[in-house]
């Protein structure tokens, strides 16, 4: 049997069990992993992996024939913007890209507005705001909210599903992408049960990096009966309603939520290490204050980032070294990153993690980042299309056995 | 019969409308509404219509395999920036905007030469320009006539149609949507003889407002045996030469063109009203003769700028509130705006609108906007295919009873 | 027999020479004309003109069902951005753009990083790097090489092809667009054989352009036994390593390589002339310096454009008039530019052209111009599909003999 036909077959397989699950993501957007069933969560991953078999053998997964996607971009992005365009590309859709600078949005317009405004033909809606502590996740619901009523009063023909590309609390596309790596890597879902997860802060000479992705990673894993470890110098917190949905999680999925101030603990049998700063969450609460005073709050802002600084460099022990690497599980570890990471001696000079153990998981970071178009595909797919498992298994039987190139 | 069903034959019974109008926009552009005929008007309105009704049951309106849809905004645009990408993907086009900020066009390259440089394999060009009066329509049809002299002499395969998406005379895209608003509500084209529009100015705490709203509202309803009130303050007149077109339509229609400088004349017993601030004709030429300066009127703007703001405020009064909606037809005159509007006590202290009146209208004026997609859509669609008709029909009697999602 | 099947029958015969040159293009890069085989470039002129063909006769060439394709500018662009464009719409892909200002590319990461997390759904790359001596193509060769890295350890299920827009060395889509063009002229490949080429300097009032487009005609037309002429004012040289390139091309192909410092004697019985104005090697090395300092170097920079242009303007009568035109064979020459041209009296005050040849030659140097995109999809889809003229006779016969619009 070719791999491509072992690779349908495994397509085949994933379909079904999607069609299985129970899920409550039809008709719903996505805006954290938090507020969705594990059902939801088992569905995301089976489709993110069909879609991956089916791509590996050049099978169209096209399931529009036209249609926008909407991306929002509150702040910089490279990585989640391509795989933005990537995932609707691959369903059919078009990016339109709303850049506040070049729009009016900067310029008083409410938010009702303007989502009903750039929805008239779109189909998915993919919102960045992870700038401001406490507004992130209140924008995108609120863009939600404003979709409904639209809907509802014939405004809009099609209700365009919300997926978050990083808010203040989640990070989700992240986190999910994160988990499909971690069965990859450990062999099923089922694998990770019992697991320890060290999610650390760790150094970096820039300021200001955003909660999420440790908020995310918590909120997720512990979904799943591993043993999630939260480790950060003093100080260093994250936002408290987080962890509160981390340790409830924890107890529900028998597994276990510790928090420490010791890199070297967390990483004592560790089957996983994800090591990456992050700005205390009271810093990003004035952050955010100094933010929205707009030239007002600059000369703040400076003071803030030195201070912030200067306490950083307190911790420059918290690094990922090789050293530290031999205190996890055979001294094996995987290594997690969600890129960029802060390299010593490469991106900077001293940073998250050495050269060493960066470049021995380098390529396993690639892929671990190669699931997050998947991840948006899915969620868009799932929400739009009822019977998407029959949609899909017609496209894997009725693929060509030879491709055309 | 399932609402799908009416639907359809809504759309067929609309198509049959199209193909019997003797309308001459094949082969041609469309940059102001006055430059065509009431044939062509009335298939632009058949032809959005019919598309409305084909996505609303999911019937693909493809009219591409590929190519090109070139966007130029001489200004920032969300809405009708949307509208353009929006339509363009409905026909299976896909959008390549130019952005002179990120390209050499300022680098005084002839327009000749870039409208022809971006043009191989495009079908459809939109271009608003409105910033300087007396130039945006000329640029546009700079761009048209070096479209039409390149497709002759043989360095185009096709001949792009350009679409006005706004210039300093008529906002095409926003008085034909309005025009199918109105149909809307009022049940046909026809039953908007003897209707009293008031297009009146209001109060607004921004400046430089463009004039092309209320002209392209005048141009283009005065042609339908309305009774047309054009309403501003002294001093804030619009273009002269625009002013005499509506006059000359509304003899030949039928219907009666007033001026006033009473905002009160203009909504007693109307049964439509569209209160939208504009800068007086004057400032905007002063403005556009110090805007062409560059920096050496930088200057003379701001002091044109606080002159006008001053201006303004004395006509606070000219708000539309519900005081003066009672002075309208049964006190329940249709509200109208482009948007955004400036609200009073949302998004400025004093404008256009009080928050009574605008969240009353709100979900109409949404509904308003919806249809501008669809205008441009039409434009590209009656402009590049002949047998238009014939397409469409085909498309709405092939479409599979039961859609896929 | 009508014209359309005369295109298609033209069309069959050039997929017919495509389909027995032996070129190396199949999964592989194209950063500079001298690192392909004679076959492959050949190949490259029969796939062009066979796609200009089915266009004309309204042949659909989409290869591609989705995907995308990124573009990197790291220099403004209009027409190379559109090219790159319309050529990827026309084989099916998408265009994302990555725009270094907006993105996190400027902050530290590794190109090979952002290489690979922008081509998980990618089948093309084109890279404009043009700006400093000495990277450009280094970088192009960078992305090139982590991309098959990336591939070859199972990061990317396909390996984007990347493809030219311009480096510090070569302009290869500039090149062949011109190759193309001058066949067209002169009615075959083999046709050009002992043709004079006059590839010179010109004056501009403007400062720092690239040499990359001599280079790539002195590249590219020595390899066809054409008398190359390269002119410039004493100063003004090339890139050494290309003029050698260029020599050693001219011996094994039969034709001459002269370099002089006169226009005139360059443009003595020239069959074609190519005036352009570059910026001398030397300055374009401390430019580079210069610009490497960042705002270090902003004074030198000034400094050096001060030096520059003054010396620019001892060279005033390099300029392509009716005068010097007279000089050619037959004072016939074909004028070529690859646009935008600094004409005399129009575009500037004294430039590279004069106004009235520029004229005469307009409406060609608009077709040179056209060929651009076929150039850049015949890249993409020879590197991609091993079957490719299989693929494109299939689609010319298959072709409806009457077009729907």
């Amino acid at each position: 049997m070719s791999s491509t036909e072992e690779l349908k077959n495994k397509a085949l397989q994933l379909i079904e069990k999607l069609s299985e699950t129970n899920h409550e993501l039809y008709d719903k957007h996505f805006l954290r992993t938090w507020d969705h069933t594990d059902e939801t969560i088992k569905a995301l991953v089976y489709c993110i992996q069909a879609f991956e078999c089916m791509i590996k053998c050049n099978i169209s997964c096209k399931l529009f024939t036209s249609g926008l996607a909407v991306s929002n971009f509150r702040d910089k992005s490279t990585r989640t913007r391509f795989s933005f365009h990537a995932a609707t590309n691959l369903l059919g859709l078009s990016v339109h890209e709303i850049d506040e600078t070049k729009s009016q949005v900067a310029h008083g317009e409410t938010v009702r507005e303007t989502a009903n405004m750039t929805s008239f033909y779109t189909e998915a809606i993919g919102i960045r705001d992870d700038i401001f502590l406490g507004q992130g996740y209140k924008y995108q619901k609120e863009v939600a909210d404003s979709i409904d009523e639209g809907y509802e009063k014939g405004v809009l023909n099609t209700r365009p599903v919300v997926v978050d590309l990083q808010n203040d609390e989640d990070h989700s596309s992240q986190a999910m992408c994160d988990l499909v790596h971690l069965i990859d890597q450990f062999g099923s879902l089922e694998a990770l049960k019992g697991k320890k997860i060290a999610m650390t802060w760790a150094y970096s000479p820039s300021y200001g990096k955003p909660l999420s992705v440790p908020q995310g990673i918590i909120g997720l894993m512990s979904r799943f009966g591993m043993d999630v470890h939260l480790a950060y110098p003093e100080g260093y917190d994250l936002i408290p309603e987080v962890v509160e949905i981390a340790k409830e999680n924890s107890k529900k999925s028998g597994g276990s939520f510790t928090v420490s101030n010791s890199m070297e603990e967390a990483f004592q049998d560790a089957d996983i290490v994800y090591p990456k700063s992050w700005a205390p969450f009271s810093i990003m609460q004035e952050r955010t204050e100094l933010l929205l005073q707009g030239s007002a709050g600059k000369e703040g802002l400076e003071k803030l980032e030195k201070k912030c600084l200067l306490n950083n460099t307190k911790y420059k022990d918290w690094e990922c070294t090789e050293e530290k690497m031999k205190l996890t599980k055979k001294g094996e570890a995987l290594y997690m990153h969600c890129l960029p990471a802060d390299i010593t001696g490469v991106s900077c000079k001293e940073g998250e993690v050495s050269k060493e153990v960066f470049e021995k998981y380098r390529i396993k970071t690639y892929k671990e980042a190669s699931h997050k178009m998947y991840h948006i595909a899915s969620v868009i797919a799932l929400s739009k299309f009822k019977n998407l498992p029959e949609i899909l298994k017609k496209k894997v039987l009725e693929a060509p056995k030879k491709k055309l190139n």
